[in-house]
């Protein structure tokens, strides 16, 4: 499945992350420096899965459109049309929110 | 099994760490830098389990509700509705107490 | 089959070091500091096993009851009930005394 | 599939990295210097593919002339004819471009 | 198979070390700091064997009263009723005298 | 299949680089230093192949003969009748030249 | 197969190297210090084999009496008789000299 005509390979899953919160809860507005890295992302795209040492085919468990939470580091920044995504093994996607 | 429509991934369990003691047992109040970090925590959800290498899923052996002994080090910190949780591995978890 | 409540987990075995030995054969009493690790231990709980490769569980070989001897090294240290155990693998268990 | 007469081994695939923007999207010259490593290239030619552990022949999931997205460290540089490839293994191309 | 008791876990050997010479063949008496480490010793118990991944028994390959000669490095000492003992991996001897 | 009656051993091949270029495209000598390594070569010998974790023997993917691209590093110098040749492991052959 | 009574263990090969050139081709001495590491041997003893991952017994792929090519560096010294041996893994041999 792919998005914007760009296919993640194996077990590889594109996701963008949310937007960064610019305003506490308290409304004071954050500088950019101290906003965090966004944790919480969209699963955008999916590859085939990765395929184990007997041959057989073992798909993602994210599917395209759930929210995931990603790990603090690791992930590859990939630009489509100019808008920054990243690559996350499925193995290291911590877990998802579901409703 | 979610927990604050949070579900974690394949053998990661979302945990809870029990409060830290802040009173000795002679009663003595104990400062918050001298209470050490809690092990005890109950577990609030975990993943379907782990994929072996032959492809067949491997489910958690401790379940939502049990009180478990965690490892010193390990594990990631998880913010849910500002509460702190953590996810670590199934085999990380060292024991459960039972009944 | 659990000890004071702890169960360990998968293929760990719950200890409890001997008394160290606090006077010398011919009778000279040893201070604490000199008092070597010892290495002699009980086994007061043991886990499920280890589930292998294939996915079948691999029972610990010792036994609650049994006196073993444990590496110098490893081990974690558990606290119950104000006393020290220790959790080991079984697998890195030395050996067990027979009678 | 052989390219200019070089066969890939297992499952390396040869890919010719697209040629490098010398123009910013506002029309100004790019100094060859700051010009960065250009990530997407395409398919010239795979290797039969990987032998897993059971001795089965694993394809390569790329073909030629397929557009792909490289990582950006790891590849062998190869010579032929005077022009610039490059060799990865299959499993470290991070995607491919679908129409 | 049990040596005063002690019985190696595993694929464990416990080896005697054979008395270190101290004379040179020429007869001149050897300081005990010039001896070097006996690598010659006798196997005085074995463990059960190690389990592979499949689950099966891999028993010793060396059996009690046999002569091995041991690796320079490696191995755990063992004291029981006073006396030296070894612990190595069967895997890790180097090889038996036979007659 | 040996070669001057020496059979590599596993899964290794045995080459002889080409002679490295002396004079550039321009007709300009090459003084020895500059003449960079030359990783083309000639497969002269392949040993029986590896045997994989099942016991099954894997042979070569390469023959004697073949015209074959090296790595830039690795490999073990092997000196026949006075004169070089390497030995490398089938799996890091980068490729082959096809007519 | 032992050799003056001593039996490799697994897939070790007892081997002795061949006596080192003390004469160059044109008849010059060398003095001890410039005569390299002799890398050919000739296997006296080789044990019963490795056993792999399925507990199947894999012999090895050299037998006493051939003469063969060691790897630089690696193998453990064993004194028999006052002579000097080498052990070496089967796999760590680079390949033999047929007729």
């Amino acid at each position: 499945m792919a998005f914007r005509k760009f296919l993640p390979m194996f077990d590889r899953v594109l996701v963008e992350r949310l937007a960064a919160e610019t305003v506490t809860k308290g409304g004071i507005m954050l500088p950019e420096k101290s906003q965090g890295k966004v944790l919480q992302a969209t699963v955008v795209a999916v590859g085939p899965g990765a395929v184990n040492k007997n041959g057989d085919l073992q798909p993602c468990s994210v599917k395209a459109g759930e929210k995931v939470l990603l790990p603090e580091f690791g992930g590859t920044k990939v630009i489509l049309e100019d808008k920054d995504y990243f690559l996350f093994r499925d193995g290291d996607i911590l877990g998802k929110y579901v409703d």
